[in-house]
């Protein structure tokens, strides 16, 4: 185990964190708030800095590493960004409690969405940004961006297969730190774009960024209680899911968009199943529910909204979707669980798993009626390894056992079975809003200390796709010599 | 495709269907009952014979048969079998409307225990027998019946695998018609010793033959409204609720320890698995709904009772385990999904998929880790071929998607989540009762046809481990070259 790499890895990021942290501390000077505020954020990065000091801050020169290395580098950073990035709300007193302060933090970092705050609107200036920036970092990766601009730091392949959702890793060009940097640039223009873009729709510019950066991490954090229902306005509501949507595309597409390659694009099975599932949602939900709204447009528009919210796993309300009948609430249900593509900011278990266990799943009918038949599964022109079919299933089974047991935990506090399956739900697949008692009006501040562990625990699993938080529990992981 | 064997195969089935109705009348007879009923009974058994003479009563000499062959025979025979297994409830008025005789036909044959019925006790003897007898001949199988008593039936090897459950089928020596025999024997033997130990405990010969009936095909059909809870009476409960976990385990087993191979059974990993869910699942269950029994031991009873009803598929209930919370109304729920063991007359998805779900999951996490590390799933002694966990997960993939799709359709007119997925599960898994509407005090009658009939093919389709029941929505299947 290269111990001296990990640690010299672990305080170079939270360096990147206390430089990031100067960015809501200028918006604490702008906004002239408390001067409690302004210590908070300093009192955090003095903390981050006498941290990184002890980690020792010099390379040990030795920068192999293997995939236990990588797995453990994604899970630690992780880890110890949202314990010190929790500390800014727990010492301006914002938010009280530090468990809760953790459990908002891991939720921005996830970009899960999910808020234990009863009045979002009583939060501050800085403490909004610092909430929304978490789902701008945590939404392409932290390790990506460090990459992107530490391009000495070496490990670079295995880290960032580690932190990129999906189960299939390509790299865009050759060199990964010129891919991080890509998937960086990329991602802050499109950024950018809907910040602009929302301006245009009358939002001042911190509403803009806060709902922008919710939208680009599909995160979901607002900085009004009724969400993006606060505005009510049809533009807003159109942009925001038309970009929730654009978001929760591998981004390797947009790449091959820039580069004229276009027939990767159009070929793209992922991309036609995720707009093909997307649509007939939308659809479904808007026939389901046509009776609670005076038109059908605007039925559609809020179906439309909610789908892209939901299976891009951002989480953003302009309705309260609790009060759908129950068939809309499965569809958004299964939302939850597919998720967005690999490759993109969102959650879930990614289209192409659905598409794979679907897939292979139906050819098992065939083979059974005619066991002699050769038959093989292909994804556009390719044929699939046998071992990526393998490798998803499992997932799939790690999946289900993860969200059963916690159900199981949840259910000794709460005794109703939509409330209790969505807030795992929610937070393991980073959507944000459950069902029931955690719905889009609720919270999840009634929860006792021990569930709000357990589904910060949920959230950072999610989003890290299980493993590197998994292997964490075994002991082997931590030999010198495997 | 032999067409002349699928014919001439059915025709033998049903000619042995009109034979075993034969019983019913007799009980008609011994209770002297109104001369609709016998009539009833005759009708059914003269259009069978019709409809057998128009099938073809010759063997067409060709026993050549393949898979799919095989597949087909079951399929048809299973429907044959319930539409006209069904006519005698509806001949005689005892049911007035034919969905709803198909629909407890079918839930007698596929041994799920679900019912249409508001007042069971109000039905004569010889329909009370005749629903509980189908339990004993679907639990088994008809065709594995068929193949005990027909030795030159043909095609027995193909027969048998697709109608025995479970991922992987050995037959216990090495000719078909053999094995089929044995295991006939056995599975008789069993429930004669079962109806024994009933009339022991105080039960009339008729109470106990319906309940050792139910409890040997693990279907849950009782005469009395209140179940097994009507006896109230610990011994009845006990002896049940142990002879349900005995049906539930693989019938290889018990010739096992019949030649004295009890290695061969200590050794099981299945047997060890299915023992141990139950054993937890009890003490998780009585832990949690203790406060609902005045004493500790009532509470294990009911518990244990409830656990071995569930697990084994069975659905007999002593107490409303609605009213129980949401802990132990989840593992139920799990329990309904494992279901029985494999070569067991139980439904669910057997616990030795689960198995091979669980350990090849775990494995894939220890895979990421180290990449290059070898590992092999072993199951005993034997390493697990990659073949067959593909086909475990392929089997799981196509499970889900059954139980999403169906739960979809109920929710069309069924608004309440719990139900429309209680419903689904337990017809689906061969259970009985579901949770909330359709829960233990209640049934299934006030479902519209067209959700009956969905729950008609959800109990078939869960019987026959979906594939028979698929690929008859296949064009490619009634082809005559493949």
């Amino acid at each position: 185990m290269n111990y001296g790499f990990i640690r010299y890895t672990l305080s170079r990021l939270l360096q990147i964190e206390a430089g990031l942290l100067l960015l809501p501390l200028l918006v604490s000077v702008i906004y002239q708030e408390p001067v409690e505020n302004i210590q908070a954020f300093v009192l955090t990065v003095a903390c981050i800095f006498i941290f990184s000091l002890l980690l020792g801050h010099r390379s040990s020169g030795k920068t192999q590493i293997y995939e236990r290395e990588g797995l453990l580098i994604v899970a630690l950073s992780w880890i110890l960004l949202s314990i010190f990035g929790a500390l800014p709300f727990y010492f301006s007193g914002q938010i009280p409690r530090y468990v809760d302060a953790l459990f908002e933090t891991v939720s921005g970092f996830t970009t899960t969405g999910s808020t234990i705050l009863t009045d979002v609107e009583s939060l501050s200036h800085s403490m909004l940004f610092w909430r929304s920036f978490a789902h701008l970092i945590g939404g392409m990766g932290i390790l990506v961006f460090a990459l992107a601009i530490l391009p000495k730091m070496g490990g670079g392949m295995r880290i960032m297969r580690a932190e990129v959702p999906g189960p299939e890793f390509g790299k865009i060009v050759a060199r990964t730190s010129l891919s991080a940097r890509i998937l960086y640039l990329m991602y802050l223009s499109m950024t950018a774009v809907l910040i602009i873009l929302l301006m245009l729709g009358g939002l001042n510019l911190f509403d803009a960024m806060i709902h922008a950066f919710g939208a680009a991490g599909t995160g979901g954090f607002s900085n009004y209680n009724a969400s993006v229902g606060h505005f009510g306005s049809a533009y807003i509501e159109i942009v925001l899911g038309v970009g929730m949507l654009a978001f929760g595309i591998n981004f390797t597409l947009y790449y091959y968009v820039l580069v004229g390659h276009w027939k990767e694009v159009l070929r793209n099975e992922e991309l036609r199943w995720y707009l093909a599932i997307m649509g007939l949602g939308t659809f479904a939900i808007a026939f389901n529910s046509a009776t609670h709204f005076p038109t059908f447009s605007e039925t559609l528009r809020h179906s439309f909204f909610t789908a892209s919210s939901i299976m891009t796993t951002t989480g953003y309300t302009t309705v309260d979707f609790g009060l759908w009948p129950l068939f809309s609430h499965l569809i958004l249900m299964g939302f939850m669980v597919i998720g967005a593509s690999s490759g993109s900011t969102g959650g879930g278990l990614k289209v192409t798993r659905l598409r794979t266990v679907i897939h292979s799943s139906i050819l098992e009918i065939f083979h059974v009626r005619e066991p002699k038949r050769v038959m093989s599964m292909r994804q556009g022109s390719r044929a699939v390894e046998p071992n990526v079919v393998r490798s998803v299933f499992n997932y799939l089974g790690l999946y289900m056992m993860l969200i059963v047991g916690m159900t199981l935990l949840i259910s000794l506090e709460q005794n109703d079975f939509s409330s209790a399956l969505g807030a795992v739900l929610a937070t393991f697949n980073n959507i944000g809003p459950g069902l029931g008692v955690y719905g889009p009006v609720s919270n999840y501040s009634s929860l006792t200390d021990a569930s709000k562990i357990l589904l910060t625990f949920s959230m950072l699993a999610g989003r890290l796709e299980m493993y590197p938080i998994l292997i964490l529990f075994s002991r082997r992981t931590w030999r010198n010599t495997l």
